[in-house]
């Protein structure tokens, strides 16, 4: 089987990596050798081990009928939609890591494959290398899942993780990531909570079998989060996490993304540094966790690879999925329900006009005081709280 | 599709549960309808809503050609064996929980089910409800699996984690697990660890593709942990849990059932009460975890009824499992390596003329010390310890 990977960056060379490194279990378990016969990418790569299978123009890909299956691992929606659709249509199976792409064109391409009898795979667009796409289509097939909620982006995680253990600001953490090459130059995706809104977007998709649009997902990144709130974080026995959590309600979902604070005993209180964990509750099954390096080229490339490796064995089989393009409307994320940390500089007394009895979380930062909510409608609070002044809120998980 | 269950107790009867609370899903989800027809058991079920459906005799299963699919959950490796391999010969597809089936015959079962262009297929015999024998088939086959560590029985994992929590000795705990219907009026299985012991055969055979014999597989139960192991532990910041660990090493595996003494960062070190963890270290993905409900009547029926819905779906499509009948040979657990707890009451002089410097554990247990060894073969720690008094040994993990 000759393969093409699209995308010569991280993700795709580690590709290239795994399929040398395990070669000899790799051709046992897809009953045949998989070869990379061409390797896209805009730049040249002299001294590169694969600098004599780069090509500049997709065509030629599309144009080989050696070619069976194509990795996708160019990142954003363009023009690796355009490459993608033409791929598949010319009968090319695709494996993608790009949840840009999956979030926004997935069901489509899903359909094409189908289509042509073939697949489009993309275990590893959320996740990174730990399975939770295939088990959520495969796996948990006797359930209804009533909610994932999930620790999705590795570099916030990093960031956060830093903040709680060395008491380090948000500036400081974020300079010290993109150093280490964990954030971009412009990390708006990750600290905005827009890679997140995605992958969630993903699931929900995948969970309800219907387009779950991330433009309809409520979006809070990490940029407010404070020294001071992990000196309460502290104090309460908690940590603060990103969480991108969906939740069935009433025949629909509601989604939201945006840091937490978890009690310890939740199951991803633990989930630290660049890891990612996935939470899932399904009605039959209870609780489940999947956990594991949630971005970082092997462990991606090796999700991309385990989907050419189920590919190549199903060369004209559909294993089917179903996300049909008809679209779901989320619940508006004002109706749902959650208890909210708050810190105030407003006295006790106009804490509990508004809020009544609440608990109180104090000597933790000079001329403030912190308290904990009630559960309340998402509405409520936001109408509550601006009769006080609000420093910062974070919602308990 | 018209299926039928051999077995109505815990599992069996959780199986129709499933299937009749998800019913609308499951029907989707296969593609068409999943009905029971009959319900294999040599008791009677007046009252029962499935009461009409009871048969005694498999044969009437075996020569109904409208039953495509059968369920196999009485236990035991016979007559299990017997009935689940004449379903095969007669083309219909089978999904058992029992690890004691699959352990002992599944290499057979697997090929039968191959020969004849169906599925045998066993995801709820390992782990209860958590997705953990689809994605080591599935998920994982870009990589080399270097380790699976599981906590694989709830029982067992149930006792300690209340020994720990409430200082309770081994036989009060037992009798409250006996009292809640969690351990069985024979605790032998899961106390001795001959039930995780089967669970790891299982997982190294798939990991290596070859017959692992679980008679092979060096096995420590837990009866012979005390309140007094679990101060030391308390004082070492340690859990105790049984361990079901496969390791590959120079071309074959290691593997080893018994109780280890984990450090609060291991992955597993918080995989509390009935839960089971399942962690995996592959050469690419780096380490991952699979955390959930690992027994219980509704997790288990859930994975059960996931693979009914794939087999379904694949009617005559085998998936293909790799696991020869031909046997490894594993290595001997005396040359594998491990740090061992100690508990001692022969002075300091005579614990460091055999085991040179150590790091002590005192002030825990009055007339005794503890202490921790460098890493070392089983073989030189079993020769060593026989020089001084040993009260108990825990290896550390």
């Amino acid at each position: 089987m000759k393969i093409a990977i699209m995308g010569y960056g991280t993700i795709g060379s580690g590709v290239a990596e795994v399929l040398e490194v395990n070669k000899d279990l790799i051709t046992e378990r897809a009953g045949e050798p998989v070869e990379v016969k061409y390797i896209l990418d805009l730049r040249e790569f002299p001294g590169d081990p694969n600098e004599d299978k780069i090509v500049h123009d997709y065509k030629i890909i599309v144009e080989d009928n050696e070619v069976g299956v194509v990795v996708e691992a160019m990142g954003g929606v363009e023009p690796a939609y355009t490459f993608v659709k033409e791929m598949l249509l010319a009968g090319k199976q695709v494996a993608t890591s790009n949840k840009n792409l999956v979030a926004e064109k997935g069901a489509e391409l899903i359909a094409i494959a189908r289509e042509k009898n073939i697949n489009f795979m993309f275990g590893a667009s959320v996740g990174g290398g730990i399975p939770i796409i295939r088990p959520l289509n495969k796996c948990l097939t006797a359930d209804e899942i009533e909610e994932i909620t999930g620790i999705l982006n590795g570099t916030t995680n990093y960031m956060l993780t830093r903040m709680a253990n060395e008491g380090i600001s948000f500036d400081d953490v974020l300079k010290d990531a993109q150093a280490k090459g964990y954030a971009e130059a412009d990390p708006t995706a990750d600290v905005e909570g827009f890679d997140p809104c995605r992958k969630i977007a993903i699931l929900t998709s995948l969970v309800c079998g219907k387009q779950v649009d991330y433009t309809d997902v409520y979006t809070e990144g990490i940029t407010k989060i404070s020294t001071e709130d992990f000196e309460y974080a502290r104090k309460m026995e908690r940590s603060i996490k990103l969480l991108a959590s969906s939740k069935s309600e009433n025949g629909s979902y509601s989604c939201m993304v945006a840091p937490f604070m978890l009690d310890k005993t939740h199951p991803l209180c633990n989930v630290n540094d660049v890891f990612n964990g996935v939470f899932v509750h399904g009605n039959m099954l209870g609780d489940a966790m999947f956990y594991g390096s949630g971005a970082g080229k092997l462990p991606t490339a090796s999700a991309v690879v385990a989907d050419v490796v189920d590919m190549v064995k199903h060369s004209h089989v559909n294993i089917f999925i179903e996300w049909e393009p008809e679209k779901v409307q989320l619940i508006d994320y004002r109706e749902s329900v959650n208890k909210f940390f708050v810190r105030t500089t407003s006295p006790k007394a106009d804490v509990e006009a508004v809020f009544g009895q609440v608990e109180y979380v104090e000597d933790v930062v000079a001329e403030e005081i912190g308290f904990v909510t009630d559960a309340m409608l998402e509405s409520e609070f936001a109408d509550k709280s601006e009769k006080i002044v609000v420093i910062n809120r974070i919602r308990l998980g």
